[in-house]
């Protein structure tokens, strides 16, 4: 069955009724399966993940979404995270028997239903127009409060929506992006010169693999440094790659791995790449999984 | 979520009517998630699996059993496959959460369920009251044919329902059993030779692993021998501990692994463990995966 996520974010941490609201508008079909939801008083700020079949995401989401945008108001804002708008980020992440391109279609749908709501719209990660739109940062430097300046500028002209400054919405952003996997390796070293040189062979920004973002850690309870990682992309770096490197490197430095995390959720996709490398079974499918 | 699964083997396998009443009722209340069904006219036999939640496998389960047993004359059954009764062989296999005690307290409900419509039944595998009753082959031995006179012998005596040959029903045989996995290795050799010392080192009947059942195979299209295995309990005996073993064994008659297969249906459970294996990820959990 083909499965879509997406992991909405809502400038509203605190009103617990309005987030209520948010939410009984998503699950009113009874066709999403809720895997997180997480209101920060802090950041002021809910994130919703939820996934289902492709097309009943997009009708879920623009319901999401058009709750939000009538109930928050940004005019009224404040938070310690970077934000927009009303509706924030809107990431669509293919989970199972989705490809990029079926994403794709869902977040520009999505795109031009917020723009007919008469709120500005900027694809970003796989769906940007233009490359310094990819990164979200990019797109989020100097926050809602930027929009008024930024919506005078033709290089700030949105996907979809008003080429205007709307002050109780903002700006939205939506895409596709495949679905971190957070993966830690322990090393048997309490030397963080050779944590941070396994860092730099193996992080894109590097040298090393162009999905994986990693940092050393000293983990000082257990004497050991640890290689925190993302994998950004697990279709174009799996995770046995990264690890099997990261043993190779260890070695040559007379260090073993102790032991790994997999932290948080992992998408079955990701995994089904490890067992096919470790067990070699080629032509092993996720539909023999039950 | 915990989930059991049943593999009901019913005596019919020609009359689709029949097999169809019976499908109806084991789907009647949405609860059942059908995995397969397969009915082989020469064995004159077909074969439900599906899962679902424990106790509401048990109720599908009786309401099935009740079905066939109602509309399956023995007396008129013939085919090639070994058969004692009308239900014929009923094991519920522990697939997510569920323990083999769990499993356990559904086989026995089933078990006396059968045996208050008057039919005799047997436990077997993990459900077995007496060891020569842990092995299917033996309680079915003679078949049918042959429960007249084991009716007759105290050592025959059912654990539940009468102590009396049912000529209509026969006999049901139920129990707890595991997931077999089935799993074959390639190997880069084609000297039978070395694939039978291979078999001869895993399997559980000339010291090797207690739940492995293997034999070694020609692949004259690949020029390669295939050690096929069945796993017969993948807790007692993980996947990557087989290969492991296998690897090395074969490694030292200078023989390599090409590669493998996992045939048919896998659970989920038996692939965590290859994972934390190979990823050395102890604290993973099947709850992170989605």
């Amino acid at each position: 069955m083909k499965t879509l996520m997406a992991e909405v974010n809502i400038s509203e941490g605190r009103n617990q009724e309005l987030i209520d609201a948010v939410k009984q508008v998503l699950m009113e079909k009874g066709d999403m399966t809720l895997i997180d939801m997480n209101s920060d008083k802090d950041h002021n700020r809910t994130v919703f993940t939820y996934l289902g079949e492709p097309e009943d995401v997009l009708e879920a989401t623009k319901r999401l979404a058009a709750k939000a945008i009538e109930l928050i108001d940004m005019t009224k804002h404040n938070g310690s995270h970077p934000r927009n708008g009303a509706v924030d980020v809107v990431p669509f992440i293919p989970v199972r028997d989705v490809t990029t391109e079926e994403a794709l279609v869902i977040a520009r749908k999505f795109g031009e239903f917020v723009g007919s709501l008469g709120v500005p719209v900027y694809y970003y990660e796989e769906a940007a127009t233009k490359p310094e739109r990819q990164n979200l940062v990019n797109i989020r430097k100097g926050q809602y409060e930027a929009l008024p300046e930024k919506m005078t500028k033709e290089e700030w002209k949105p996907d979809e929506g008003p080429f205007k400054f709307v002050p109780k919405s903002g700006a939205t952003v939506t895409g596709v992006r495949f679905p971190l996997v957070a993966f830690n390796v322990n090393l048997m070293t309490e030397d963080m010169e050779i944590g941070k040189k396994i860092v730099k062979a193996v992080r894109g920004a590097t040298g090393g693999y162009q999905c994986v973002r990693a940092i050393a850690l000293p983990i000082s309870e257990k004497k050991m440094v640890q290689v925190s990682m993302n994998l950004i992309n697990y279709q174009k770096t799996p995770i046995h790659r990264v690890f099997e490197t990261i043993k190779s490197e260890a070695a040559a430095h007379g260090v073993g791995v102790s032991d790994c995390e997999l932290v948080g959720p992992v998408p079955l996709m990701a995994l089904e790449e490890v067992l096919r490398f470790y067990l070699r079974v080629h032509n092993f499918s996720m539909e023999q999984i039950y």
